[in-house]
């Protein structure tokens, strides 16, 4: 069912995130400890922001295992960023292919999801026949992620601003577009949504699931003046300065779980562009 | 532009065609003749039928080049089969991706592309609302090869029949549609129409160019009672017995240039169940 | 620490062996049940003999993990032969490259190992220096196994036999060298030697490490006239008939426990031309 | 028989070397232009330092071709670095496997080879043989490359220094070894040796074939204070600045003609830390 994490803050090695901390999203690509299936082995996925040189990220993704990539290895210590989003996947919907591993990327936008729309197939010609030729034309793989992402775009794209705030409410719109159509449909079943979508300066995430009394996925946050990897271990440290830096991962990667909050369950976690942090309940319009 | 083969007779190792042949599939994987661009190397695939185990094909893909492929060099000389499709590609529309290789899969059917529908994003999303929804959500890639063929599949399971006059009457049909669809949306260029689509059993192939006076791309054909590999080289060999044997490829395999022939200018090519051969000429339409 | 399988017996579709069985070896790549560590995902290898059109076999091998590859489940069910060896690998000594994945092949031989030989740097050169020039240049990769493999080679080639006494003979012999060769550079922990050889005709294995009072990895094997899967499951079947069929596996593929017995500790496992079985003690030396 | 490039000088994107000029090293793994074969499809590599972060450079190697590779085309504008190797392959001795693409990297260094060594098989294993235990046991492929490389590592290690001169004295003592090598065992033919090393400090080159009358590969040369894509295409300005940047090639990459010189037949090219560059003719021991 995936893993994710998506970092924000003062630059760091990707290093410090995918394989120093002893819960590691590497770690997690084989022995991840909040899912019944702890494998998470159907390829994997980096993108990350070098905002000296471009405003698009680089994304570098592979159909085989994380914890057996040699490339991914080499690089992982000299690739340093302010904005690192990564991704383990366990294939459900969609084959394995490059064309189906996170983060997706869009000009300066990147998307992970983790969880799934249970039988997408059957709304998807309906959900491709709102979207943008645009953005029908851009998609490449087979994943309800990926899809989910065009609709994101469209709403994103549509409303013409940009920032946390565009992104929250563009997630939000697509949440309550996918709830139409699987009301349309008759889809009963829950669908789970832990979404992260930055464009390296905010960040938006999502710990959600559009079915009433259910748990969502785990989604976990962290946040202090600067995460750092020392003899002490990985983690957040606090310090006066005015760094401050984000941290959300579907599990805690590091051992210091005091350290370490649940993103509240069906609530968006905004992070704006000097790492702070905020929280939106996602509106389920149940309740209208 | 890529280069096919299809092969229909008594079983041979694919070996026989991949390999073997002076201008065999792998040779034109690296310098194909009669392109302007000799190089096919991104990415290949190979179906063949084993019909005395399954009567579904298997296929294997991949986006290494051909000629660099260890597991097909390999495999070639152990696999052998009464009905063997090859295609080497040189990418056009679509990325670099296992889900985008040929020949494409459906059921008992394989199907191959040699050309392309110039700015085919263009009427992608009209043509998909023509399609039902089971093939509509059996693709898996993003060629205009793999869509034709979800059409043509729509053609040929509504036709209710079997065979090679069901399988030609079912591309003509798809030709018919895309035809309509590239009137509708003012698409003025030629499609390259190069294509074999096979159930095992009987094959058709398609020299075909939508555009008046323009040439459509090489695709020739050799019989005769048996195609050997010995130490005069490769070919069709002629001998009084019942059997017979068809090749068709885009670029003549062998030197015995005398052995082929062109397949007629938008015609389809038809090998029926005993590997008779025969030709159709491509309503194109124009004339009504 | 992977795991394996070889069949030898009347021609059987590879599925029945990799897919089909309960516990077969796909499943067995993710969830192993006789290691401590359930996953092999460090890629597979699959070799069989098609004797009716090459003596030599063919090999198909990836860095990818087993359960996730395409071309491996297209394949399967068309490939028949009456003889397949197939592994799951976790890496120890080696990348995962495919060099280095098993079965590794030489002419008309294959080999495959589960297990290891701890510390192998330290005495991979001497071992290399034994080497004749030809098995020498013959290895491509990095593993212990196929050094060993190398090693056996040359002993096998050197008697100038065939058959499954000289390869028995052969593997006996580089088990020999091996402990000398740990003697002479004081290697003191044991080698775990769970191997398979074949010619396509006869098949030896061996379930051995060589340290008193150790047990080795498991290795199982089971017999009958014949291997089928239909309604009521995978699992041999006596019946009156000529027919023999062997499989040996790491782990039981089928629940039907009570076919399945354990290769003796320490003991080669011999099965010839007609798929009888027969077995041997390892000569440990020690005694002596 | 491969393509490569070098670059030191003031932090550049990766993109402006592999895809932007007219002649990049993309281009280059298609239509080489100073080879009888313009096509080096076999697998790339690309290495770079990030000093800041590690002085051990980052490695990413492939088997797919560079042209068509999305991770390599994705991350090419983002990886920035005063340090960059890359090397296109067309395989001869070896497979087209991971570890035998260039750059190889031991520590702080990298090293890639254009050309190579008739019949090495010959003297391979003469060669391990005077190899340390250390840098044996770190090959992982079966090239000549990776061989000499080996043995320049006992060299660069055993004279405990280094710098430009102690590389160059390093790979000079790697060409006398390989002589006399070839000597002993009567190989007769030239071995083509146009070679990278690097520390990321420091860089040596050399442009030799060991056989005389005959002429190196080419290799090419351009300096200047920078290196620049910009709207009039690609390559070295010149400026009152104290930035120095220098590029070696197998070809050059760029238009201006006038700006790239040949490095002179049987010379090393040295490039010390300041990207000043020098020559020193290879010593061949043949007049002595």
């Amino acid at each position: 069912m995936c893993r994710l994490l998506a970092y924000k803050g003062p630059s760091l090695p990707v290093d410090d995130l995918l394989y120093k901390p002893e819960y590691s999203l590497i770690n997690q690509s084989y022995q991840a400890r909040e899912m019944a299936e702890p494998l998470n082995g159907d390829g994997f996925g980096l993108g990350w922001y070098a905002p000296e040189v471009d405003p698009e990220p680089a994304v570098f993704t592979s159909v085989s295992p994380a914890w057996n990539n040699r490339n991914l290895r080499y690089m992982a210590p000299k690739l340093a960023s302010p904005c690192i989003c990564a991704h383990v996947r366990a294939a459900s919907e969609g084959d394995v292919a490059e064309n189906n591993c996170h983060p997706f990327h869009y000009k300066n936008l990147l998307m992970m999801h983790n969880g799934g729309v249970h039988a997408f197939g059957r709304i998807k010609r309906a959900l491709v026949d709102t979207l943008s030729d645009e953005h029908y034309l851009w998609i490449r793989g087979q994943t309800d992620s990926e899809h989910l992402f065009a609709l994101f775009l469209d709403h994103y794209t549509r409303a013409a601003r940009t920032g946390v705030e565009a992104m929250v409410d563009a997630l939000q719109a697509t949440f309550r577009d996918l709830q139409a159509l699987k009301a349309s449909y008759g889809l009963p079943h829950g669908s789970a949504l832990n979404m992260v979508v930055t464009d390296g300066e905010a960040m938006v995430g999502s710990r959600y699931i559009d079915e009433p009394d259910a748990t969502p996925y785990s989604l976990h946050h962290t946040e202090g003046s600067r995460y750092v990897c020392d003899d002490s271990g990985c983690g957040m440290r606090k310090a006066p300065t005015h760094e401050q830096a984000v941290l959300i991962a579907s599990e805690p990667l590091t051992r210091e779980a005091e350290h370490w909050k649940s993103v509240p369950p069906n609530h968006f976690v905004l992070v704006d562009r000097v790492n702070r942090i905020a929280f939106r309940p996602v509106e389920t319009g149940r309740a209208a």
